[in-house]
């Protein structure tokens, strides 16, 4: 095991941490630092109702428990790892490291990087997890080797990275990418941020669920209701993606209107930025081409041809570990290694 | 006149040239190498229908006559110009220095970098004029000193140019920047483009026009009529301006409609880009507050506080040079002198 010897030498391996800071779930793991393993992988409730300084605690918990495992696992010692990644939801102010506001746990302007890095002892780094999942995919998912990336984050709600020539863009105060509230239709569906016909509204996991029910409202024949034991509220996206998969007429016109209105807001995207790979991450991914053919094709129809050639449209290779290695991944590039 | 005694040696002053290549004008200058002054601004028709070599030899002949004149003015010699920045209409191949289409000139694929450096036996660069127009801003211009910077020129289109960190950002094969074909509205107006919606269709020059003829077709009084000897259809954007400005309800109404189209366009920049500075450059200055206020309560409305906050809303600087000065600024950008 020479080569996990621990020594700081050149040629040694060396480890870098994740931290996947969610509203639910802490998510914990090691990776090398080149992108080429992953240990160790931990997650645990994050409790939010132990305020600031107890997640904290379980954080560094975690990230000590995930040391431990990495180093009895390869041989590493505990100077083999440079340091932690956290991605925590925003909006941040990442160059002074603070959280200034997650409604999900109610927190207000806190120092989360240094707290974490003080806790384990490490330097430690700050990005918002839509950046962190679009840099993951980029260092060792479905955008590797590309200059100029977008992605887009589908879950609860829409949230979006962009990667210019091969850096993270944060933009002038770390609110860039939040392709989600871009309007699609100036006089349309009112969205949770206040504003009127944002993309987020129509294509999110909530607002695909919405569109559903409004059309099972109509009378039609469905598969859907069967499949969620006659409870409409407890159709999700991916009771639509299932159910279109199935066949079901209803379902599957739901797929083509979200893949029209994301379409529409990836054209848009393919006008602005010209990128070589847009990457779809979240639940979508398991719609599969019912989603991502029709996709593509109101993408050609309204985005410039020259812009359309050069750019692959795919869904997320990264599992449920993203978060993680997204994490490790702005890390890495802030230190120089990705 | 020792500072322009026309040495290469350090402290010497430098020129660099400018050609604006447009439909109808050939606008060609000379400026300093650090942006201080502007020389011996020079304008010629283009005659398009003497094919591409008759187009080029009139650059390249009113080139040499900048050249010569900046010489009388200044006291230079010839090797104390750097080279020549030429902006052109789009779409291009920036690296090879092709105009790939010209609608206007009827070109194709015309390596018209080569053939200008040629003729004049200096290095040149090539790049779009939108692009060239937001890069003057930067340089000398309304958006100096800022690191992100959204331009966006409306004329008979609605051109954008990206600068991000301090670059003009090309994406992966020089489209990026299309801003004028964003879509705001996806199932709105018809555009040019062949797509539905897009901020050309409601905030072009033409388009502000059709929109008071269709105002006015509704038979409200108004003095835009009388301003065009009764014939509508000689209402221009500026019309239209002229007319609000002077209390005209009908004209501060298409305005009013004017700035939210563009707000909204611009509120998505500001959520994508998170810019410093967002510069509206063309005809548009001309509408001054009337336009420039509901454009900013509008972006207010639809786009995030902390981006907001941070982002200045501004009419360009640059007068009727701005096409030279831009082509300049990008000559200076890519040989590290801005």
């Amino acid at each position: 095991m020479a080569s996990a010897s621990g020594s700081a030498a050149g040629g040694a391996r060396r480890y870098i941490l994740g931290v996947d800071l969610g509203g639910t779930n802490i998510v914990v793991g090691a990776m090398r630092s080149d992108g080429g393993e992953q240990h160790a992988m931990r997650s645990i409730p994050t409790r939010p109702e132990l305020g600031a300084d107890g997640v904290v605690e379980r954080i560094v918990g975690l990230l000590e428990e995930v040391i431990a495992a990495t180093m009895a696992a390869t041989g590493a010692t505990r100077s083999d790892f440079l340091g932690v990644g956290i991605g925590s939801p925003g909006p941040l102010d990442r160059e002074k490291g603070l959280v200034i506001v997650t409604p999900n746990l109610g927190w207000k302007d806190f120092p989360l990087r240094d707290r974490v890095a003080a806790g384990v002892r490490l330097p430690a780094t700050l990005d918002n997890d839509a950046n962190c999942a679009t840099l993951g995919e980029w260092w060792i998912g479905a955008a590797r080797g590309a200059q100029q990336v977008v992605g887009i984050t589908i879950g609860t709600g829409i949230g979006g990275g962009l990667i210019l020539n091969g850096k993270l863009y944060h933009g002038a105060n770390d609110v860039a990418g939040e392709i989600g509230h871009a309007t699609i239709d100036s006089t349309g569906r009112r969205c949770g941020c206040g504003n009127y016909g944002c993309l987020e509204a129509y294509a999110s996991g909530p607002a695909i669920a919405e569109r559903a029910r409004e059309a099972l409202a109509g009378g039609e024949t469905s598969i859907m209701p069967a499949m969620v034991g006659g409870d409409v509220a407890k159709i999700t996206a991916a009771t639509v993606y299932g159910a279109a998969k199935q066949g079901d007429e209803l379902a599957g016109h739901v797929v083509r209107d979200t893949a029209r209105f994301l379409g529409t807001g990836v054209a848009n995207l393919l006008n602005i930025f010209n990128p070589e790979v847009v990457v779809l991450a979240g639940g979508v991914t398991q719609a599969g081409d019912e989603l991502f053919e029709p996709l593509r094709a109101e993408v050609r129809r309204r985005a410039f041809k020259p812009a359309v050639d050069i750019c692959r449209i795919v869904p997320g290779e990264l599992e449920g570990n993203a978060g993680v290695v997204g994490a490790v991944a702005t890390f890495a590039q802030q230190h120089g290694l990705a």
